[in-house]
């Protein structure tokens, strides 16, 4: 059994109400099986991580990683003009290997700026799992399902072959979902009957909500419903574990039909402000119990899927809405990026904190930087002063990743050399 | 007359109008001679930057670098026990040489995040103007003048004497300015001297303004005014050049006020948010021609120094607050950054493009990352992906003061080790 010992490092366990501590942590076979001030045990590995902080692998809960290729493509432009003139036919023209190779290049993203798990909603998904099973990075995927035109049933059988064929892959590493992709892409006919589909069969699902003011235009026109009363009248929160994606507009009432919903809300801040949607409701969803995670959405987007950007959005947003510098401090927005958003992808039992008994899924940051010293307190140090590169190395399922910034499941010359000339391809004449 | 050639890389001026272009830079004798698609001369030395973006080196015209000592200190407080319980008790420990070491690792994190010139006002500027000499950085220097009770003029002649004794030190990298703190630490009598003062003397200036809704209700039930429409009325918007920190709380009539002022406003964005200030009315103050860079505020609040979280954090903000995306695109969010800073620190002739003729402060981004490829556009990818961590050389003056993120101009070791005893004393029992 593969072991791997990793001492001297402060150790942020996110588990709530623990302080931080200097210690080492054991790892065996892809688990956690020791935490303690000091461990005298042979291992095959051992790293030294002295003025490092160890903390679980940030968990990225809403992300289109392929996307990635489309990165600075068109910013700052006008949504309509953004989807129709530039990402729509850009994408029109992926092939299922730019699919593969985009989603390498989010996973490199993601690896080497600290993310261990995400959440993903698109097309020819064979293909991202492929680079999930080769990054070594843990994903809950998700074939997104438009039901805009008749296609025979093409996209539901995709989307049920991912979850046949791809369900605990990689060692475990991929669960999967259904994606209905969003209330005004799913009339009520077939959305139901991906809602009941997905209860028979325990499938979680993955849903855009209320992401613009336009959007809850759109459904209230059609419906005389908000997006949130719309899905909730169809069934969707009776019984599902649903990750819902945005929930940017929404009202009182909205929130209170999400109480007690398995799964939860995706926050993803930086995207929203990109694109000047708006805040959501964070406090309150909370203060109701529900779930809230963070996600980055698409590099299309978001420009970035470092998560340590959201973690400093998520609270600057609710500080700045609520005119209150105490709202959400730092160490509940990095539970935010780790615990919480593990129970939106159901990933909690086995990843989220540093806990003996679960997956190694973690990060080591290396504190001996100019921007992270002095060391007064870690949380607000890492939610406000750190970024994706100052992660020194990243482990999932007990697999080193990364490892003094060198990405070790890829080869990044490559990685970097498909993208170029493959975005070059998608955006030619656009 | 010593000469450094840097090859092949994608040049951003930020001259508006100008499009990036691969190329290489000369440098003589500190001073950018040449900028060309390919240079072939002798240099003492030269720097292979195939696969970097060079631009102007960053410029943070609102910083109080030696509180980087209280960085993550007391964040997720209360302004006002944040002030009272954590700050002033732990400055009032202040020594000159804790402010020495303290802007030494201001200074060390702001080189090795890519900003090249800074504006400081802060207490003991002499030991502030000897680090930033040690460190090759360039600096406007002001002694803040709090004026609630009488010093006997001590306060005013140790401001004068900074003006006196450090103006055009190290090599011309210091400029000096008076800084009458804020409205309210000023009453109308003392502010009017200073503001003569720097009149007659040519002095520029350096003033909190507007930061909090507090201080908007203090100066109105004081004075029966705005703090805008205060300094105006005591003549500051004159003929002087002040640079306004903050300007966060104001009326239409407060922005039409300062139409025609000469400087501007530094736009600190993150430490806005971060204590729940409010949205500056950056696209209205623009709109009148007034100008506007960027700054970080302190450490002690703002947590980083990094100038790219600024840049991102500004952008979002209008974008947010007028849900139109289009609003303050990539390209002048980096301007604000660069030359409208200079502006603001009165060295827009010296810096903040690349420009034949101008000193040489610039930076180069190393683009082989991951969160860096594609390369679609420039502006876009450095403005919404790139952070500190990805400038791998920082000139000042001509002098590399980091090269492949290594700092030159100071021991990082001694500054490290300074910083962590200091800071321990500082906070302790707080």
């Amino acid at each position: 059994m593969n072991s791997l010992l990793i001492k001297g490092c402060s150790i942020l366990t996110m588990v709530q109400g623990d302080k931080p501590f200097v210690g080492d942590v054991l790892i065996e076979g892809g688990q956690i099986t020791r935490i303690a001030e000091s461990i005298e045990q042979q291992a095959d590995s051992v790293i030294d991580a002295k003025g490092m902080a160890a903390m679980p692998g940030l968990i990225n809960a809403h992300n289109h990683a392929s996307m990635s290729l489309l990165r600075a493509f068109s910013d700052d432009l006008k949504l309509m003009d953004w989807l129709d003139k530039k990402m729509l036919p850009a994408e029109a023209r992926m092939t299922k290997e730019d699919i593969y190779w985009g989603t390498m290049l989010g996973t490199a993203e993601m690896i080497s700026s600290g993310t261990t798990a995400f959440a993903d909603m698109y097309v020819h998904m064979d293909a991202v799992a492929q680079a999930v099973v080769d990054s070594g990075m843990r994903a809950a995927l998700t074939r997104g399902l438009v039901f805009l035109e008749d296609d025979g049933g093409r996209r539901m059988s995709e989307a049920l072959a991912l979850v046949e064929n791809w369900t605990g892959a990689g060692d475990g590493r991929i669960t999967t979902m259904l994606g209905p992709h969003a209330p005004y892409t799913c009339p009520p006919q077939p959305l139901s009957e991906v809602i009941e589909l997905a209860r028979n069969r325990r499938i979680p699902l993955h849903i855009h909500l209320a992401e613009t003011v336009e959007e809850v235009e759109k459904i209230r026109s059609r419906y005389g419903q908000s997006p949130t009363e719309y899905l909730h009248e169809l069934g969707l929160f009776a019984d599902n574990h649903v990750l819902l994606a945005h929930a940017v507009h929404l009202t009182r009432t909205d929130v209170s039909l999400l109480r007690g919903m398995r799964g939860g809300v995706s926050h993803n801040p930086v995207s929203n402000l990109k694109l000047g949607c708006g805040i959501a409701p964070v406090r309150e969803m909370i203060a109701q119990g529900i779930t809230v995670g963070l996600g980055t959405d698409g590099a299309g987007s978001a420009t970035t899927l470092d998560m340590f950007a959201e973690i400093k959005a998520a609270t600057w947003m609710q500080k700045l809405e609520s005119g209150d510098p105490t709202v959400l401090p730092a160490e509940q927005a990095l539970r935010m990026a780790t615990i919480e958003s593990a129970k939106l992808l159901g990933i909690d039992a086995q990843v989220g904190t540093l806990e003996v008994g679960k997956r190694a899924d973690l990060i080591l940051i290396d504190l001996d930087k100019p921007h992270l010293q002095p060391i007064h307190d870690l949380h607000s140090l890492i939610a406000y002063s750190a970024t994706g590169a100052d992660v020194d190395t990243t482990i999932v399922n007990g697999q080193v990743l990364m490892r003094n910034r060198e990405l070790l499941s890829m080869s990044w010359e490559e990685v970097k050399s498909e993208a170029a000339i493959r975005s070059a391809r998608l955006v030619e004449g656009l």
